[in-house]
C-alpha cells in the first residue's frame, strides 16, 4: 500500500487579505482560498473567519479536516510558540493575542508559527532558489528589511523567537533615526524606503537629472524602481545613488557571511525585482569586503517565489519541526 | 559490562606554546601536555613536534592510542574539513597547509578543526558557564574580538568555515580602518585594542586625568585595565571612555541577539576580567536597543573557564560531529 502524503495547512496573515493554502510534503500547494483581512475588528472575529477560509478551502479541495497533520501561520511579528501567543503583529495591531486558543475551538490541529520573511525564505529553500541547501539566509528589500535563517534544513529563529530581524542589526552605530527606535538599522540603508531616500537627497543637490523629471517634482512619487531604471539609464545621479546603495547592500551581505557563513543568500522584495542588474552590481562589490581571500562564499540569488512563498513556509513549519 | 568512557584529543595552536590534552566525553581533561611551538620553523616540523607531543601525553596517562577517537584541532585561522587543510592560521603564518595529511603520518585518526574563539565557545557550553544551553554565542574581548556560535548543542562555523568571525561584522559602515583591510568592523569598537585607542583619545582632549599618569604619559603603556580601573574610581575621563565603549559593545551584544536570538552570549578575553562591573554597565543599556519590548532575551555572562578551554573545546568537536 502506498503511504498516505502528509498534509499541512498554511496561513498568510497580510494586512489587507489573508492566504490560506493546503500543501502537501514537498511543498506543492494543492488548493488555495483567500479572505478580506479587515483589519480593526476584534481579534476573535477575525480568528474566527480564517478559521471558516480554511474548512471552506479544505470542502472546496475535498480533503478531510482528518488528512490535516498541523497549521502554521507566517507573520510580519513573532508569537510565543509554547503559549501559542501572538506577541507582536504590526499591520494587525495585534499585541499578545491567544491566537492558538481561540483558532483550535475552529479547528483543533497543532499550530505552528513563524516570521513572514523567515517562512518565505523556507519556502525557497524547499521548492525555490534555494532547494537544497543546507543552509540560507533570506533577505527581503522591501519597504523595511526582513531576514530569515534556514539552518540545516530548518528555520532559525532563536531561543525566545525573536532572531533573524536582519532589518534591524546596526549597520551604522549611531546613523539614521529607525521606526524601531534605534539608529543606523539595516533597513535604514538596504531597504527600497533607502533607496528612495537617497534618491530624494541626491536630486537635492543635483536637480538637473531625469529622476526629477519622472517624480514629477514631488519627492513622494519617487520610487526604488525610478532609481533603478535611471541608474540603468546611466543617469549620474542615479547611477551614483544606486552605487551608494550597493555599498550598504553588500556590506550587509558581508556581514551575514561573516556572521553566519551560509550556503547561500537569497534576495526578496520590490528592489530584487531589478535582478541581474542588482546582482551583477552586488558581485563586483562583494570580494573587497570578505575576510578570507580565496576561499568560497554564498551565493548570491534572487528569490523565485511569488506571493505564495507565505503559505508553502508556513504549511511546511509543522513538517520541518515534526520530521 | 560498563561501557568504556570516551576519549578524544584537543589541540590548542598557540604561537607560543602548543597545548594538548586528553579530554573525556565529559569535557573533563584527562592529562595535558605541551610544547614549544617555536614559529618560523617548517610546516612539517611544527606538525611532527605537535604529534610527538600527543604521543607522550598519552604515555604519561597511560593510555593506550587505540582508546583515543579523535583529533580536534582549535586555530585561530580556518580550515577545509573537507580535505583536512589549514586556509589561514595568522600567528603561525600557515597558509593551505595539509594538516591532516602530515598529522596522520604519526597518529593515524580523524581530525577535526575549529576556530580557537569556536572552540573556547563550545567548551563554556560543555562545562562552563553556557552549560545546557541549546544555543550561545561566545565573544572574545581581547586584542581584537572573536566569536563562536553554537546551535543545538554544536559549533556552527558556516558552510565553507568561515562563520561566525564577529569581530569583523560592520558595526560602524566606512568607520576605523581595520586590519582586515575593511572599515568599521566591530573589533574596532569593542576589541581591548579600542578601549585602549578610546583611551589615549580621550586622554588626548583632556589631559588632566589619572589615566594619563596611569600610562605615565606614554600612550604605548596604556591598557584596557587602566582605563576599567580607572572608570571604577570615577576618573571623569576613564567614565566617558568606558561609557561609550559600553555603548559600542552593547550595540554589538544586540545585533547578536537581533541576528541569531541565543539563548546566553558568553563574554571572555581580556576586558571581561572586568567581570560585575562590565556586566551591570552592558545590562543597564542593552534595554534600550532591543527590538521586542517585554520578550525575554539573552542572558549575558562572563565566560568561566581559563586557558583549557581551547583543548577541551577542540577534543570535543570529535564527539559533537559524531555523536
Amino acid at each position: 500500500m502506498r503511504e498516505a502524503i502528509r498534509k499541512f495547512i498554511g496561513i498568510d496573515l497580510g494586512g489587507t487579505n489573508i492566504a490560506v493554502g493546503i500543501v502537501d510534503e514537498k511543498g506543492n500547494i494543492l488548493h488555495e482560498g483567500s479572505t478580506p483581512t479587515l483589519p480593526g475588528r476584534p481579534f476573535e472575529d477575525i480568528v474566527k473567519d480564517i478559521a471558516n477560509c480554511a474548512l471552506t478551502t479544505l470542502e472546496q479541495a475535498q480533503i478531510p479536516l482528518s488528512q490535516i497533520e498541523s497549521i502554521g501561520v507566517g507573520i510580519p511579528g513573532i508569537a510565543d510558540h509554547h503559549t501559542g501567543v501572538i506577541l507582536f503583529c504590526t499591520n494587525l495591531g495585534w499585541r499578545n493575542e491567544p491566537f492558538r486558543e481561540v483558532f483550535q475551538k475552529y479547528i483543533d490541529k497543532p499550530i505552528f508559527f513563524g516570521n513572514d520573511a523567515t517562512v518565505a525564505g523556507f519556502a525557497e529553500s524547499i521548492i525555490g532558489v534555494s532547494k537544497d541547501c543546507a543552509s540560507s539566509v533570506f533577505l527581503t528589500l522591501g519597504t523595511g528589511v526582513g531576514g530569515g535563517i534556514i539552518l540545516n534544513g530548518k528555520p532559525w529563529e532563536g531561543h525566545h523567537g525573536t532572531g533573524s530581524e536582519i532589518g534591524h542589526v546596526t549597520l551604522v552605530a549611531g546613523g539614521e533615526p529607525c521606526t524601531c527606535g534605534k539608529r543606523g538599522c539595516l533597513e535604514r540603508y538596504c531597504s527600497a524606503t533607502a533607496l528612495i531616500r537617497m534618491g530624494n537627497e541626491g536630486i537635492m543637490m543635483k536637480p538637473n537629472t531625469v529622476l526629477n523629471e519622472m517624480r514629477n517634482g514631488d519627492p513622494a512619487l519617487l520610487t526604488g524602481k525610478m532609481v533603478i531604471d535611471a541608474a540603468k539609464e546611466g543617469d549620474a545621479v542615479a547611477v551614483e545613488v544606486f552605487s551608494q546603495y550597493i555599498t550598504y547592500l553588500t556590506t550587509a551581505i558581508n556581514t551575514i557571511i561573516t556572521f553566519l557563513d551560509p550556503e547561500m543568500i537569497v534576495l526578496g522584495g520590490g528592489v530584487s525585482k531589478a535582478g541581474d542588474f542588482l546582482l551583477e552590481a552586488i558581485k563586483a562589490e562583494l570580494p573587497k569586503y570578505l575576510l578570507y581571500e580565496g576561499v568560497p562564499y554564498a551565493e548570491i540569488k534572487i528569490a523565485q517565489l511569488g506571493g505564495t512563498a507565505g503559505i508553502v513556509g508556513a504549511a511546511m513549519l509543522g513538517y520541518a519541526f515534526t520530521k
